[in-house]
């Protein structure tokens, strides 16, 4: 017997974590089920970066370098952001560049420590930014050969004496499945090979622990889930036992020993700082630090629990639909979003989209819920079951004004 | 005779460039010579980030990459620096990433423009984190190595059949002299090489005319004179005639051809998208956009003219004084700052600011004074020299406070 709407919202108003939707500002008429590619605005953003804007940089300008703290915000959000998500102690983690970028520095870092080994492994279904950086850092580490994973779990196969590194997603872009982080770096470090994994799609989905899961680096994403804004700067963590010896490309002056010493040689800083390259982009972090204030206000193995349940939940309510889950339904293999399989996902995702219920679109044939406990209710899951429910029963998605024209994460 | 403060302000009320300074939001009691590390901040920007806050990301949420343009932002605020500022047909600027970034990315793509020319030539003085991308660079591609020049002055005895690339800063950050673009690049390509240019210091303090002068590549920075906001992402610019054979080694899912068909491998983009390479910093971007809406009110030919009558103005006005000038008095060598030498001073630079006129200084004994047309006038430079003459006059700078601590670009 499936939930009615009256018991999820009974369910809602018993949830302390339900007071925090009033933390964000979304807007009327909408069901938003995309926080997996950007993140809502928390209401303190805007008010937050208006302090930045015209009272750091307007009235201090220069200045604000020291007297705000600018130069130490990389380091700062980082060691926020580890200590309340990842699980890492202090010192691991710096907030800056892009994704892609960070990817570029911690998988070169990577393959300088285990010298003489080849293989970069990495998912064929990664997220195509992994698998071109990962291309394009091969081509510059001559030796270096990418091979391409069927999935995580072929991984024992090819893990051998020339595997240096292995790139793995701990939650998949597509299916939402979650990998055991702790039990797959154990592996690959039996292996004597290095891990690296992608956060995109856990971090602020659930609880990480680098530290304890043994990982070497990580990158993430601060505008999905973390909620830090369009574009927002990414982060990377550096295991504290390779930060003696990790040495990354992207060698720019904020990653310097002596940055204001101005010498013509180039040396690393201390500590997870070598990651840095240029100036740190500050209203992109001050955004992010606003979001991070919201984070702080939950618990995040409760923001796990009801995770799990509003997953569960739509894929309860949605089990009769003309559509193929491709979520696990093992709450240890989930993320934070469902994928439901459907031949004109498409045109099914755009058809939700025009009245209101925002997911997207992942080609060929997914369509993607995220389900984000900070601002959504078992209330929402079950008006998002109902829309979609509607709109296969309806045939609306056939219209010819939800053909496909390009989409985004 | 040297103008009295008087015939300043007389020549300041006649000046249509005056009125600008309304558009900026300067605090009281400060006079600012620093624009050439931290651009102010303009009156329109945090109304125009609030918009892009609050309705597009706010209330458009994931819609707005679509429907507010965000996927074109890097090549539309591109086109418009371009065309304002730099000199570049439509196409060939992207605004992306740091300036580090960027330069790895040019620099890498240039050096694979001309294999088998092992040299990669750099001023031995050019602003550090050129030298450390440039040498972080060269570790990934066997057989380049940096060389290193004593001044671009002896650049022809370097440009031999073995130089690749070279990289030039249009205004030195110390001295704040100014190279000949066009003549220097000439001499480049009759060497068989290609022409990198570090426009940091030129970008919003002269008109540049990249296309005219047959640039290859170049990087600068969007946070100094262009007034972008701390840590504002910088630009890029890519020679059309290069664009189809170039191959950046950043190569991430923004810079792919068709980047939402998630193909596993990479191939680039057409023209100079094929730069980019993580999601752009959608709210680092709206402030530079408020900012070049401003520069749109300038007649950039204005601006040198009145640039060069401030820096020439304090030149004078400091001629007297027991201070060493630096920066080349000929306006064609001359940037928008000018460097004093002293033996203490940092010190002295402190003592200025303490009274409130901020200028900043560069180990181990330059003083720099950005001079900004947009909001200095010449009475601004009158008092900076007199707030220069009284401090050196009175040794307040020996005072324990002003003793050397750490200083920010």
């Amino acid at each position: 017997m499936t939930p009615t709407r009256e018991q999820c919202a009974a369910r809602d108003a018993a949830d302390p974590l339900h007071a925090l939707r009033a933390e964000f500002d979304l807007p009327a008429g909408v069901l938003y089920l995309d926080g997996n590619s950007l993140g809502a605005l928390p209401r303190r953003t805007p008010g937050h970066l208006a302090k930045v804007v015209e009272g750091e940089w307007g009235a201090g300008l220069i200045r604000s370098w020291n007297d705000a703290g600018w130069f130490h915000q990389p380091g700062r959000l980082g060691d926020r952001l580890g200590a309340h998500l990842l699980g890492a102690a202090p010192g691991q983690v710096v907030v800056c560049d892009s994704t892609s970028v960070n990817l570029f520095k911690v998988l070169g870092a990577a393959l300088r420590l285990r010298p003489g080994r080849p293989a970069l492994l990495v998912e064929r279904h990664a997220f195509p930014t992994d698998l071109y950086i990962a291309d394009g850092l091969s081509g510059l580490h001559p030796g270096t050969r990418p091979v391409l994973l069927d999935s995580a779990a072929r991984l024992d196969a090819a893990l051998d004496s020339e595997a240096a590194v292995v790139l793995l997603s701990h939650v998949d872009y597509r299916t939402g499945e979650l990998l055991d982080m702790a039990a797959v770096t154990e592996r690959i470090h039996a292996a004597g090979a290095l891990a690296v994994w992608d956060l995109c799609h856990t971090a602020g989905a659930l609880p990480i622990h680098l530290d304890a899961a043994g990982v070497d680096f990580a990158v993430g994403c601060g505008y999905k889930y973390l909620n830090g804004g369009p574009g927002a700067p990414a982060f990377l963590y550096a295991a504290a036992r390779h930060q003696a010896d990790a040495r990354q490309p992207l060698t720019g002056w904020f990653g310097h020993a002596r940055q204001f010493d101005f010498e013509p040689g180039y040396r690393p800083a201390e500590g997870v700082t070598r990651f840095l390259t240029g100036t740190p982009p500050v209203l992109g972090l001050a955004a992010l630090e606003a979001a991070l204030e919201v984070w702080e206000l939950a618990d995040p193995a409760a923001v796990r629990l009801k995770s799990l349940e509003l997953t569960d939940l739509f894929l309860e309510l949605t089990a009769d639909l003309d559509v193929e889950p491709v979520t696990p339904r093992e709450p240890a293999r989930r993320g934070s979003q469902v994928a439901l399989r459907h031949p004109d996902g498409h045109a099914v995702v755009q058809a939700l989209i025009a009245r209101g219920v925002i997911g997207d679109f992942r080609a060929p044939d997914l369509m993607r819920f995220g389900f984000t406990p900070l601002y959504l209710s078992r209330a929402d899951v079950h008006d998002a079951a109902t829309a979609l429910r509607e709109v296969l029963a309806s045939g609306e998605w056939r219209a010819e004004r939800f053909a496909r024209r390009g989409d985004v994460t």
